[in-house]
């Protein structure tokens, strides 16, 4: 047993992107942020389905079309491989937890 | 986008399980107890491995081996295909919802 919100080091001065499990069907990943955005040029352009919650924290996605979305405590979204999307805001006063299954 | 905590009845007579995801490769579900167990006599037997979230309240979870596991809010758990277990408690006072993915 572990849990996601452990171990969570109070200097972020990068995202941190660890695997929870990893398979030939899904992979699991926790993601933490506090204020960290896509670079600026350029967007995910996943191979893979993701489905990801946000479990603290906030984050806005934006899409290339122009749409955004601000995902707060328990907000989930579905986004499908090769939907080409960025991360412009997150919260800066508590770290941001993503929890992202990718398949 | 939907909100994993959201349309919760104040009645819960029964367990809810609810597919959110269900694709060839995985499943994803949200499960919401309110002191609701596992059925008495009998244990989970599942053909597919799971990784299961407590997002809200708590339950506990025995295996059939007599190991029994309190999940609090954040804690996840892997349970192996064909590891019997079974929920022997979750809590009253607020409802506990899980997060699991079934691959």
């Amino acid at each position: 047993m572990a849990n996601i919100f452990s171990n969570i080091p109070s200097e972020l001065s990068s995202e941190i992107f660890e695997e929870i499990i990893n398979t030939e069907k899904l992979r699991i990943e926790r993601i933490v942020s506090k204020g960290h955005v896509s670079p600026d040029r350029g967007w995910y352009d996943q191979v893979e389905n993701e489905w990801v919650i946000v479990l603290s924290g906030n984050g806005e996605i934006e899409y290339i079309n122009g749409d955004k979305i601000m995902l707060k405590q328990g907000d989930y979204l579905h986004i499908k491989a090769h939907e080409k999307h960025r991360v412009v805001a997150t919260s800066t006063d508590e770290p941001t937890v993503w929890l992202a299954i990718f398949y």
